[in-house]
């Protein structure tokens, strides 16, 4: 594959999954690069959050570190500490400032980390740094995720690479789980983070396994310019941008696909919306309903379901001429409703709701 | 017990249920009574709703008339027909103005009703009326209940008796589910809607099993003042309000309590707010989360998922000093949390998730 150049990755063990499996990853640019995020707007945000969101404003990144396991959030000046510390060790190992390490942290909260497995799996993690540890960094910050997520689009001469992690505590809001792109195009700062921005609302703000926003959400992009690209006027931009949205949709659709105890994707399309508002909306009270989900894990095409969740929002539609259709298959269920009010369109995923969900988190024990 | 005078009740099987359980419930005052009510906020609004919103404008009604296993609900024209027909064959039946009689239906959406069997089930229950008939009303109006749910309040010389049914696509948001309400003393119109839509407020508004509202809400409440009590004054209307939101939270926590799947009763209560939107917002957002359900059911008490739901609303927290408790017991769980920004607070019932919820609504076919 084609990864972007001057990229590399790696994914280690480092004790803090009590399953002894891969928890901590890393990824780092040779060079400095552009870098844009978009964080998780619920209230309470993780500590790593908070360093992330100081550190991307100047702009410019080298390194990723995440550790799966631990969210380090609910941790107080403590949790703080123990992210600076992350992007220190970072640092110190790959001979770059702190400042242009951004850090992430997923898994339980109200733990403090435990820093000593932290910081020998951050030594580990660089010494393992390669161009083909992608899968590895993807399975290390895998939670109750059952596959790892992981995908690279060709743009003439540059790539745009993404890997995510998502599975359980996943709404559409902005910004929703974690997510880590790469290209080695070259991208100025404001065009990175309004590509990103644009991205995210068509890809990780439609997906919903269960309605519920984490505290450590975010989705990070670096741009590198090693493959000597520059994305420059409209129409590059706009080549960049698909990819970029290709590489998102790519990875939220994965999310929804492997939602906590799901079986099948579930993919809601609303057209025929007053505007794009109340498009998105619809896809939204379709993809979070608990009765439709239900219903999709059934397999029964219950139209009701659809009635009552549209109905019970604010979005106009013409319930004279409103029609729906659904078809359902084996691994997914397609649903389009169409409001007959308007041109606007919008797309969104979810899953099915199983028992399977709700074993998973009422297993899930602090 | 001492029900209030001039009403009598029936419940009767004519076969809109396929298990051949009882599924037509009939409520008549011997004269005719104030009557109130609240309905479904939700856009789709089955036939039976459109009829009693009719009807009830007048402010008078003798009778209620509902039928569980059928929801009227998306059948055109021919579904308004049928339940002016509902209204009109009760009316023949007990002689009284068509106008007089509130309608309900409750159960699966977009199938026309059986009238041949509504109509001898109408016949039937008419003939069947009588002073202890409440316990087989409430159980003619269960769908996936598994518990009849009526209660009666005695105040001095009056009473307020009320059923209700509950189980699944319930919400807190105006009027949720079913309940009737009756009381023998004489209240005018006016006090009767605004006690109603208060005691609502308090108790169906803050139940929530699955965020799902449906489109055949509604409560009633008839007054027909048979007890001779006149209720005048301001005490007189508190004691009276009192009584009314007594007979409403019951109902609504035992719609809570017998909520789908349901093993353990969830109560909420949220203190410390900056108002009272801002409780009732952490109220629902507690009671509606996906994960703190499941956690419920897990018998995990993760503090966790309460941070997360609560963060993912623009409630006014001091976090700083936020506090949670979480009492855990057999069959049912209170989570109190102490926002600490002000003196308003909201109480709110939900329940656990389970397999069971899953089950009964992938299981559940058109």
């Amino acid at each position: 594959m084609s990864m972007p150049k001057g990229f590399l990755a790696a994914g280690v063990a480092c004790g803090i999954k009590k399953s002894g499996k891969s928890d901590l990853a890393m990824i780092f640019s040779e060079v400095p690069a552009s870098a844009a995020a978009v964080f998780t707007t619920n209230q309470v945000k993780a500590a790593p959050i908070i360093v992330s969101i100081k550190h991307i404003r100047r702009g410019m990144a080298q390194a990723i570190v995440a550790n799966a396991g631990n969210a380090n959030c609910w941790t107080g000046v403590r949790g703080l500490r123990d992210a600076f510390e992350m992007a220190s060790l970072t640092a110190a190992q790959l001979g770059i400032d702190p400042e242009k390490v951004l850090v992430t942290s997923t898994g339980s909260i109200g733990h403090p980390l435990p820093m000593d497995k932290v910081c020998s799996g951050i030594k580990a993690a660089s010494l393992k740094l390669s161009k083909e540890g992608w899968r590895d960094a993807a399975r290390a910050i895998m939670t109750t995720d059952l596959t790892e997520k992981n995908i690279t689009v060709k743009v003439g001469k540059y790539s745009v690479s993404g890997i995510a992690k998502g599975s359980g505590m996943i709404a559409p809001t902005m910004a929703t789980m974690h997510a880590f792109v790469a290209t080695d195009a070259a991208v100025d700062r404001q065009t990175l983070q309004q590509v990103l921005k644009g991205a995210c609302e068509k890809s990780f703000n439609m997906v919903s396994v269960d309605n519920c926003m984490s505290t450590n959400d975010c989705v990070f992009i670096l741009a590198n310019g090693m493959s000597g690209v520059k994305i420059k006027g409209d129409a590059a931009v706009k080549r960049f941008a698909q990819a970029v949205e290709k590489v998102c949709v790519y990875l939220a659709k994965e999310i929804a696909r492997d939602g906590e105890g799901a079986t099948k994707l579930l993919e809601i399309r609303a057209k025929g919306a007053r505007n794009s508002a109340d498009a998105k909306a619809a896809v939204k009270a379709l993809v979070g309903s608990f009765l439709l989900k239900a219903a999709v894990y059934g397999k029964d095409r219950n139209f009701g379901r659809i009635l009552q969740a549209l109905g019970a929002t604010r979005i106009v539609v013409n319930w004279e001429k409103f029609k729906w259709s659904w078809t359902s298959g084996k691994t997914q269920d397609v649903i389009t409703v169409d409001l007959k009010e308007g041109k606007a369109e919008a797309v969104g995923w979810g899953c099915d709701l199983t028992e399977g969900y709700v074993k998973i988190n009422a297993d899930y024990h602090t």
